[in-house]
């Protein structure tokens, strides 16, 4: 497939962004107008440098407010598409964008639309360019990528096709079914946009909140099918415009856009080739990449800590054993309960902050997966491996979280285990507790649509639901992944950085890794008298629920007495505690009982006023 | 006007919320549900510490989904109320507010919201409470306050009356008229927030983007006009559901809505004493602030520097002269071209960066405007002053600019010159240059709605317009507040701080003074003589301008020479130049052809793009 991203995605100057395209490995790009307006090289510069650095330019855009006027106006408008022709001469690009007109069209009559097309075609001729006619969601009179392909139907002329965006298509809810019915010659260029469902005018959900395909709602797989039978043959291109792809580092965003399109080239194909319909993935040569499978249940979570005695204590209340040291990196560590392995990577006594620094993610096919995430450009890991230690690959998440992919060996303990010392008759019964129900992560917001991305096209996460809450430095706000089998479950936290609460802040949104039990006032209990330092929870909360559930005393003074937490639905119930803060962490644990289907989001606000409460109170030098 | 704020609206525990809204004068705080909730303090110690602070506690909400429902239902409903009756009382709050049902109301029933409301009224009359009913404007059937005053009527219980909350009505675009014809004591309580317009759904806009009194569009003035003539004698409290405002510095985003509600009060007690409706001033005890009249026009603009040397020497280029120097502080002076006088702070050979760090506003009267300020909590500038010296009150701004109060003196020069040792005889005729046209000042995000606020409320300021414009780092936010006689104009702009672009961050968004010229091209000749470093303008950008505004060949070569932008509208012609950055700050030069009505947004890109790549340059070592 023939990739391209418009420079407007990006920032920086033109001269850059061509660069970060190159280096990210786009075919080619489109020119942004503005782009070159305000830079200092010529079109002649730019020309020579896209060549040098092998991208193609694909387009020039956008012109804009040109047909359904007066004779008088449609002159002026065509000496302007004169003097843009002979740029994009200087510049060697044959394609323009035109969008239908939205400030100055005054005729509604698609005759009309239709000759004035055709004579800026007679134009296009004499300069040896083409003409790509797009319907804006937004339009005066054109606004629908049909009535735009039956306008250039009409003018009839070799030099005038159209545009799709599917940002046009679909942000007016339209099937894009009818896209096949468009000839595949008459389509002269091909623009992409993701974007999430908002409730918001087109005109600002347009120009703010587009992302990459992938990180959005729309189904642009099923756009791509109905492309693909079209026979269009030409680039698949980017067009995004997001205002925080507007000022992240350049490079990144543009590693980010390609994967989009590598993830999406993968889907399409996957999907033709199921309908039997492989032939159609040809003409825009779509090929796929390796396979992956849904992974199954996070294998081990790694700390980092300059604090480990704290760390170790926490982790010997809640009922986890110490299981061994790696026999080669012997500042590792694992403890392990049941099936939840926490290996602890020990700095030493230097204070440096308590963290979750990995995953390990039980995937089928490891090897598959690497080598995926190598075609999407995932930076690895590096790792030292000993002889005769078990190979693990791993890539950095867009937050810096290692992620690793481990084989599966659910039943039976993995055999990166044994390099702690640790075999299978090691393995204790630990009844209570059963498995690891999610990992939450905190995310830099700058690259939030490119972490959803990064889990959607490297291990099949789907995005499951959204929510904000409050908290006393401001809104959270949440999205919670999960693998198709639910037995992954990720929750990524924006926390409010530039908020002005202090310290809160500088230490971070906590993160923390939920265990499941089957019998959460035993764990809790064991854990109190071992000395647990829980998450304070107010009376007040207690009084609420009483109010909100009618539950009885004796369950009530349950839930009091041992610090839990309580939610329900109609499907079930979940009942959880929190640990106190270490660093920039914490454990909880839950219980489901029934079908609930949340995660505690309800009650998170108690935690964070909580946490809040602990960090202020420290800063005051007031003892935990 | 007795003040209220709900603990919603502030960031930090409810303890801090209470300490925050005593602090800046508010006569009573609404207790947010979860705000409470969370609290590890007690219903008794709440109440206590609000007595303490000197608070009233006035409302207690919100109570959610309770009407429209069987019998079963509503039993439980009730149950649920009666828990939060028994909370109220321990709290002393003897007001709840009930917000329409959303989510569980079943049957359409006007008699039977009434009957459920008045077996409501019956169990808060055992607790010796009152139901406040407000119609959420996504209320399931209930959306419109006149039709939640007809259930309240057709209830007719004692206990049970209706809320008013402006977002609610207004964001409907429904007329405020009929609050008129609601009796003064069924209004139980009123609740104020204003909002921008914005296209997007309702329940979104009301919590994320609700603003103080004065930051928004809506009519709040008279709504209150509508609201006194009832009789209405409670609080009147800010309910603003506002993401910034959740992770703000909580001190001063409580005086920024307390200054709100002085400021409409100041409002309305004018509008009504203008109708000779005084007396419908006083159930509600309004009371004004010292008025002030429109500002004459920009007195003077102070600048910092560590970089004396090329600061004076751009000021040079453009045509100023040296004035003299301060003979009580002899590290100011002053250069002056006609009207527009420039103070420089010099601050030695420290290389500290030259920014705007003060303007003088001409002020018909001085001491109301101070008078003024002090009662809405500005913080004055302290400023030292020797005998005979001119009296100089000034404030700072959200941003930390220090704005003075001079008065008016526009023929001649004004009495604190001649400190400087200037008098009337000095003042050369300088025909090049008019006025200051406008002051460029960046904003902090956070205090972006707090600062148009800010000169609204002590300077009679009014937004004119709002754009944005793309850079090379992000997108800049823009407001033009402007003067109703349009002789004072400030655009404040809020670039994106989080970008990841470098230094041009770090630096900040550059400020500008943009002085007015009859004739740029002289200015820009004479400044071209002397050397001055123009902003350079791309080649690029005068191909584009002649292929969109069709120009003559000899007036495109006379901007070419020049380095001068243009632009047009329906009403006249824009040109203009830029001197080079000069630490955070630049001059601009403009001349107005005609009734032009914008300030050069058009071109501020191709602005942006340039100080963009010098900086980039400079931080490569590259010479500018």
């Amino acid at each position: 497939m023939r990739t391209s991203i418009a420079t407007v995605c990006l920032s920086g100057t033109l001269a850059e962004k061509l660069r970060a395209a190159a280096d990210a490995g786009f075919d080619g790009v489109e020119i942004f107008e503005q782009d070159l307006t305000v830079s200092p090289h010529s079109p002649e510069q730019i020309r020579r440098r896209a060549a040098d650095l092998g991208l193609t330019l694909d387009l020039f855009q956008p012109f804009r407010d040109f047909e359904g006027v007066e004779e008088a106006q449609f002159e002026a408008n065509l000496r302007r598409m004169e003097a843009k022709f002979a740029l994009m001469n200087r510049l060697g690009i044959d394609t323009i964008l035109l969008c239908s007109n939205v400030a100055t069209a005054t005729i509604d009559d698609d005759g009309l639309f239709a000759a004035q097309l055709r004579r800026a075609g007679e134009l296009a001729e004499r300069y040896d360019v083409r003409i790509a006619y797009e319907a804006l969601a937004w339009g005066r009179f054109v606004n629908d990528f049909e009535h735009a392909r039956r306008i250039v139907d009409l003018a009839g002329h070799p030099r005038v096709g159209t545009c799709l965006d599917t940002f046009h298509i679909l942000s007016r809810g339209w099937s894009t079914d009818a896209v096949e019915e468009i000839a595949g010659e008459k389509i002269f260029f091909v623009q992409l946009a993701d974007a999430p469902q908002l409730s918001m005018d087109i005109l600002s959900w347009s120009r703010h909140h587009r992302v990459f395909p992938g990180e959005g709602d729309f189904d642009l797989v099923k756009f791509m099918r109905h492309l693909a039978r079209t026979g269009y043959d030409g680039p698949v291109s980017l067009e995004i415009f997001n205002d925080s792809f507007r000022k992240a580092e350049v490079g990144r965003t543009a590693v980010d856009g390609l994967r989009s399109l590598r993830w999406l080239e993968d889907q399409t194909w996957r999907a033709l080739h199921a309908a039997g319909e492989g032939k159609a993935a040809e003409a825009l040569e779509l090929s796929p990449l390796p396979e992956v499978a849904d992974p199954e249940g996070v294998d081990f979570v790694e700390i980092s800590t300059g604090r480990l005695g704290e760390t170790i204590k926490v982790l010997h209340q809640l009922g986890f054993r110490l299981g061994g040291y790696h026999r080669s990196k012997p500042q590792f560590q694992v403890w392990t309960q049941g099936p939840v392995r926490v290996v602890i990577g020990d700095r030493g006594p230097t204070g440096a902050p308590t963290g979750i620094t990995s995953l390990g993610v039980r995937t089928p096919d490891p090897a598959a997966a690497q080598a995926r995430a190598h075609l999407l450009q995932a930076r690895p890991v590096p790792r030292e491996r000993a002889a005769g230690e078990v190979e693990l690959h791993g890539v950095y998440a867009p937050d810096g979280t290692e992620v690793f992919f481990s084989g599966l060996a659910p039943e039976t303990a993995p055999a990166w285990l044994a390099e702690f010392g640790v075999t299978d008759n090691d393995l204790e019964p630990a009844p209570l507790i059963t498995g690891i129900d999610h990992v939450n992560l905190a995310q830099p917001w700058q690259h939030y649509d490119e972490t959803v991305l990064f889990y959607t096209s490297l291990m099949a996460l789907e995005t499951h639901s959204r929510e904000e809450f409050p908290s006393p430095i401001g809104l959270i706000s949440n999205k919670v992944m999960r693998s198709a089998n639910d037995t992954v479950r990720l929750l990524l936290s924006v926390a409010p950085e530039d908020g002005e609460q202090g310290d809160f802040l500088a230490a971070a949104y906590p993160e923390h890794i939920a265990i499941t039990t089957t019998d959460i006032v035993a764990v809790a209990r064991r854990a109190r008298q071992r000395g647990l330092a829980f998450l304070p929870v107010p009376e007040n909360y207690y009084d609420d629920l009483q109010a909100r559930f009618d539950l009885t005393p004796a369950f009530l003074a349950e839930l009091r007495e041992n610090d839990l937490l309580y939610d329900r639905d109609a499907d079930g119930e979940f009942l959880h505690f929190y640990t106190g803060t270490l660093g920039t962490m914490f454990i909880e644990v839950v219980e489901r009982r029934g079908g609930f289907s949340g995660w505690g989001e309800n009650n998170a606000p108690v935690r964070l006023a909580a946490q809040y409460r602990n960090v202020r109170d420290a800063e005051r030098g007031i003892p935990q």
